[in-house]
């Protein structure tokens, strides 16, 4: 049996855990202080091309969602998300944990945010009977695997500068998004146009580690303080730094979204040569056939993978996730299967 | 230069790191119920032969802490701890930050809270204008190196269970306590004296990880739920599992902490031996000696450790703080330097 | 100009007033121990033949919600609400300030909530990467001034009790709920059905005050430590108690919303003879008749009330609110402009 | 039997009452966007000369302490406070609850904070692994019913300004504070010296209201929002409005607090002359004569009051309040029953 229910069911990238190994003695200082990274942050920023962010490193999305938002905002301030946005449906309520509202906008299939949508909401809210919309959640790729282009990011960020909301990226999948044939975004754009965004590190090939740039000067200030308060300053740091040296040393933090991704077109390559359409165009590393149900039945006998939606009364949608370490063996034996029932 | 600064300065115990290798491209379920995660929680109540406890992988002390007392407590009700407890100085108000007060009684030089200081806390707080103290924060060791005998925790868990209050003992360093020539507690023991502990791992020879044990039936419903809203479990959960099942599979858990705690006492007793005084008595791997501050400055040319308090115009407490990692020739030259500045 | 705007626009019913001054100078012990707040909950047990639910006296309705639910949900659990539930919109993000999520379930016109509405929410919350449903809020009337029959809140009530969920019921304007004629419930039906509620005496004649009972004993414990912590328990509490001692100790109680729905309802049948429809049947003191907007622009020089929902390109719905203290000749007034207007 | 006990034993001063009649059936804006509670504001700043600053009224003083330090500090800040303030003691922990620490000071008899305090506390807060200090409270009377002085308030404001840290008042008693003959500060000198203050209400002569003034620009932004978040935002805000109105039209709050001090200074004089000291100096409505056990089981026969503090065997310290409403004719039975007892 394989699975392709995500993209966190194996371990790192072998080159990191090789460097865990070779640094596993050196004294460092603790709490992030260490050499490592330090390291990893200057480079970051030099893959941004941009001197002037804060980077930290944090263990998750969900801790990485919550602490930033709760770093940023005032009580009565809320953020916006996507009704299928990670903050409103899978953080078992970390954000309101912290005191903040989640307002959730009804969004396409896609689960993009939009203008009209963001609109919207400030319209609904006008006083202060109700929360006040300070901070607008997307995700790229979103949670259904849409890549924001860039002429889509800007019209949002214009937006949201121009009505004092901050904007912020939740990058769990980044790479991911960067490496998408139908993206035109580089990590370089981001610090131009959103406040602060996470790299994502756990869902690419690390063991843990999310990286978060604050970009907005006004959201820096004293944001170690909520990481040690929130139980998210790791005593030996070294962990996430030496990962994130790892994987932007050189190219491997693309190269294994690449990787992923490759392995997620093949895949609709061949299902869509199989005659089958998808929910959502497939353009990264997760995609969502619909499959009639004989076909899901026969290929769960041999792999893992999530029920996403029925579609009719013979036809699921389900969805498929590839990662940094999808054997292609593994994605050929599927296509195989998939193949020989679709000829019966 | 040698860092006898901390416990964390290192990465982890090499055969923690060969594991993670050796399991690094096995596929696993997310989020802690990998197949490690749940053997190490079974294999942890073997080894405290306890079957009816829930055991929970986190990744550090603060987040352990914050996470089980706000589970366990309503909003009204309140933690008491010494003052020099932990969750009342070094974790940023992680505990308030999820809306309960601690309740900080004086405590001495050891750090040990006795049940005459909670029940004067009891006593200052007879209703509702005040909160309501229900949870008793200790620690084995203190942050001042101090070691629980059985009886005081016999006496605190007794007093506790006939005050309907939670007894709640952080472990961060519970190897080095328990490995502690004066300790006379076994692991077995803890979870009939008290509600929850944690073993730590972090200061003990892992990367990263913390296990939580829940002993009390009322305090375990859901608690899930809370780590995930608290930004703490893991999407790969085998990181903890792993190493709490390789400190535990055979006894390279106490094995580690007992050579911290040898490399201390080699510590104390030449310093003993040099005619030097404690701020408290050396019995785990934190030790304080009071050294002229001539002999503290030659020291400080070759050995990383911390101020720890002025005694009077010529001297002053040092902290010294061996680990699983602490190199015997580095406690060697540290005695060295110390002698040959004795001798002049 | 005379004002339909809501129910809080006067002071308090002059009888209110009157005790207030009678018993201005008798000293009473402070928060909430005075005789009239212990005689006020006895009397409130009487009527509602039930002596053992805990009563509580609070000063409005979002301070009433937001404590209620902060004392019986644990920091995982969420309230489910109509999406135009007051604690969903109107209250500032109240609840989520003290940490939990409300779950908002689309409701028709009226405001309701349906067994299969939560069913559909349980649905989608199956595990712990989300908030977990555990209290179910209803307000009667609604936001939407409709009103629950007894063999729906019955519904409502056995589905809770089967699926371990608390009902609670919002009763800022419960008096013209329980007055309505299309209602059939008693007062002392609610505390078999729910397991805490609010008897609101804000909208109902009071200066200010609710009074929240408890009826699952589950709920009751400390509840007046979380009102101290919350900044709600009134040094001089006589202010509360007093006043719904005045408002029970005979009908006024029922009387002031007697006579708000009768004001309603001589509105309502002049506006339908005018051959008007409404939004929702008019069936309490808040009535929403649609009406054309040059009839609408007419009203508005004579009368303040507030615009709803645009119907069409003509007509709006518009929200009119009689109270306990609406004088009869500002509703003849307003029948005679409307009756002048639609001659034309 | 009469009471000392505290200041809040009675309802309103009659001129409240009267004016809450006579203004009962104008119909006004809700949520304290009425005239009166708009009047009362500018009232009060004329009272400060002092025309920027925001004035918000609100219940009691522990939502107003609630509101406004949650209003006031970003997550990881704390309050200073004496050991003793209302905040640390006496609020069922409200202050965590929003999730801050208290960082409590060791203070003397009087309960006032200095500025060494203050120093010794930032000291002892040196970096992200504890909470960053960044609220001072104070409050005047203090609970021991201290009174600061001018050059007093102007240390501590000096060294909070040169630290960035905000200095706030808590004016629950501010009217004796002002009326006391050792006080040498004006109302108006207050919005120069600290940055936010509560003139209370509830201790002198009001049913409820505390008007807080927030003075510094940049925590004025948005607070209203913060009041109905917190349940603190009343339908009918006149009913605080009228209450202000009343009290500062004229001359009423300072005369009613120097009432207040005079009964307490006539208790004080007769229980010098009869040979008794004090705990602390009686220089406001609240004193702490040191009587022998004998003398107070006699006067608790006819009055109540609060024991303080045992003193040795046979004396101990109790507390006798008096307020805008304590009667002439009880200090003078009071003091004839001392002097009958200090007689044999």
């Amino acid at each position: 049996m394989y699975s392709f229910k995500n993209d966190y069911s194996e371990g790192a990238h072998p080159q990191i855990l090789n460097t865990l190994v070779d640094t596993n003695l050196v004294q460092e200082e603790g709490y992030g202080e260490d050499r490592y990274s330090l390291e990893a942050a200057e480079l970051l920023k030099k893959k941004m091309a941009c001197s002037d962010v804060a980077v930290h490193f944090l263990t998750g999305g969900t801790q990485t969602n919550m602490i930033a938002i709760a770093a940023f905002l005032r009580p009565h301030e809320a953020a916006i998300a996507a009704h299928t946005g990670h903050i409103n449906v899978h953080e078992t309520g970390a954000i309101e944990a912290t005191g903040h509202k989640v307002l959730a906008v009804s969004s396409g299939k896609d689960g993009k945010l939009t203008v009209a949508g963001i609109q919207a909401m400030l319209d609904a809210h006008p006083d202060e009977h109700m929360v006040k919309p300070k901070l607008v959640y997307i995700s790229d790729t979103t949670e259904n695997g849409a890549v924001y282009t860039k002429s889509e990011l800007e019209a949002l960020s214009s937006f949201c500068k121009s009505h004092q909301l901050y904007l912020y990226l939740d990058g769990a999948r980044l790479g991911s998004a960067l490496s998408s044939p139908v993206n035109d975004l580089e990590l370089s754009d981001l610090p131009k146009l959103v406040d602060a965004f996470y790299i994502g590190g756990t869902k690419n090939g690390a063991l843990l580690g999310e990286a978060l740039v604050i970009c907005n000067d006004a959201l820096k200030e004293d944001f170690r303080y909520l990481m040690k308060q929130k139980g998210a300053m790791l005593a030996k740091g070294r962990l996430t730094g030496i990962q994130f040296l790892v994987l932007f040393r050189d190219d491997l933090y693309s190269d294994l979204a690449a990787h992923a991704n490759a392995m997620a077109f093949k895949l609709s390559k061949a299902i869509q040569d199989a005659g089958y359409a998808f929910l959502t165009p497939p353009v990264s590393n997760q995609i969502f056939p619909i499959l009639p149900h004989d076909v899901i039945e026969q290929l769960r006998r041999q792999f893992y993978f999530y029920d996403w939606e029925q579609i009719d009364a013979d036809h699921s949608a389900v969805r498929l996730v590839t990662s940094w370490a999808t054997k292609e063996e593994a994605v050929d034996a599927f296509i195989e299967t998939l193949k020989a029932k679709a000829v019966n």
